[in-house]
């Protein structure tokens, strides 16, 4: 056994052991997101549920760069935003909007990654959206809702909207604001092997070039 | 207590507490805008306020890479281009014109921050500027004013100009040329959490797009 | 002997020493793609032929990031996409339709290199393809066939168009995918000197400029 | 005295010590070069004058990365390509034409710097050329020469051209190429002062917008 599987074995008294791995895997998946360069600075989110019925999911502590992230610092909340763990942060309002949206309707999303990257907001920018123009666009396309921008999504008003938008699609673009993916698990987006959320942001990192054969 | 914050006790002995802290800020101030890859070789100037109604400031040798910078190193001036440091370095005359005229008029501008990104040099260089095309862009263009370009800035009798320009704006666009932010620390541009400051450089680093939206 | 000379001398018992060596040799390329940002996760394939009448090729282990290749854990497969090395990864099926349709036909085609880089998927995505517009991309368009998108190459039907429109150039855009380079061997892929396939990918990554002098 | 400045003192045998001095900043040159990723794996040349009135001067051996080369590796040549020292290496007949074409005829390029950085090849593949656009790109356009195409530089009759179009100019854009810089020493271009010579690499990066302003 590894240090690190050792360390995945050390799971703290105030929570099961379900919740420990969801930690983990979503602290990594933060890391990863710092070393491709998807972050900006403290903001956008990446969340997963806590399973259970509760809809509890776990989010960023906010003020901490994606890379300072670790399992012990993820906070959890529930739908209404109390926090539930410890911690010397709070949660940014914002986040907490987009993210809590989705966690109470949709049960298959148990990990779902918002990014402000600058490809992903140059395509939110325009009109057209993503188009099909190749293959890596075509794996995203097919399942892309939109949502128009709102303002900074500080107001609860704007959660059922979201919703109704993503609908039963995974991707959705944030319009004039940046992209949404929901996968079906946090471990899958720091898989090594092909699981699909974990191709999706190389997908928003490419630009659409507007050929003439469409 | 760290090693890091033991050496900010160890003030030295010709200059106040106020301003030893000040240029810790301020130098931390230059190697994170080296580590985003947002520095511009030697060029370029971060300045802020040393406390007190001088009007003095600090600003950086000129020479040095901004990954070199340190608290010790930095030269502070007076509003005449006066060094009051001892330095081996001189400062750079533009960047003096440029970053007094800011200090002389504006109490609240304890840190400018000028840049010559590609990105912020490429708005800067097209008729429309910085348009609010998407939530990143639009943190800065409610706030931001537009100076025309008047050759290096080695006159300075640009200096009202520029004052005027900026007038109570916290950005401006400097055209042809490149970017400016104003903030109310220089603290405020290393602190890990949510200062507007912050987040400004990444703004100036998105392209705008010009969407049929618009 | 330097020790990495040494280990190219250790071959293993179950392996001819040109195929272990074509081994070192592609697993360095894989390294190679991965440090100059070249790679896409655990996507596109390079593929090196065994030296020998079978057509066996050498393959990626479907899983391992680039970085993580070695020459042990790449896999031996013949035209029929049986596995002939153990391992504890399957390959890429729609890799496998690619490569294995050049290595069918093309005896000069020792190492071939398919990538996803976002300039080469741009420039898959253009209707005009590469256009000659500068040196570097005129080391590659006298020598540069098209493939129409049929879809991710799950279907061994595809192989003899494949081969068709390759002919006998040695670049092909994929269009609406990506690029593909064969080469003379592997080992020119990582050779310190002027190696034309080592140029390629570079080529590749060049942005096509629509200048009206064309 | 560092180990640095120590190695400096240490002029080997077989050259004069403004020989030596040349070698060290010109291969610190290329080292720098490649720190900003502005080479192109082994190609393209930075050659430097050897102080004396032969018009010898030093290039790279084709075949080394530019990370790699060393003081001691450089090869010196006359203005006829013959090597003059020792080396395992040849050199790129290409670049020697470019090169001894400027060595020969302006005595004062003491250092001239030959790049394809992707901005730098997209410029000089645009009809217009770098246009004065801002701050940077003026540094550069008052003092901007250019040469037309005419395939690799393989050919010694292209180098009275090079010479009547760069006249005394400074910098040279290589149309469907690459970019030219001469400086009055390769020590100006690795100084961390303000020297002029080691900003131009940077301007050459900037991409040109064609604003409605000009």
């Amino acid at each position: 056994m590894s240090p690190a599987e050792a360390r995945r074995k050390e799971v703290p008294s105030d929570m099961t052991e379900a919740e420990w791995t969801q930690r983990i895997n979503l602290a990594a998946c933060y890391r990863l997101v710092a070393l491709y360069g998807w972050d900006d600075l403290v903001d956008t989110h990446i969340s997963a549920r806590v399973p259970g019925p509760e809809h509890h999911f776990l989010i960023n502590p906010y003020g901490l760069l994606f890379e300072e992230i670790t399992a012990s610092s993820l906070v959890k909340v529930d739908l209404r935003g109390n926090q539930l763990s410890k911690s010397d942060y709070s949660i940014n309002p914002a986040g907490f909007t987009i993210h809590s949206a989705i966690h109470e309707v949709r049960e298959d999303a148990i990990c779902v990654l918002h990014l402000h990257t600058i490809d992903g907001t140059a395509v939110s920018s325009c009109m057209d959206g993503l188009l099909p123009l190749n293959q890596t666009a075509q794996f995203v396309t097919h399942d892309l809702a939109y949502h128009d921008y709102e303002g900074v999504a500080l107001d609860h008003d704007e959660r059922p909207r979201l919703q109704r938008d993503l609908g039963n699609k995974n991707h959705m673009i944030l319009r004039n604001h940046g992209t949404l993916t929901e996968g079906r698990s946090s471990a899958c987006i720091i898989w090594s092997g092909p699981a699909p959320c974990r191709c999706t942001p190389a997908c928003w990192a490419r630009p659409p070039i507007r050929s003439s054969r469409w």
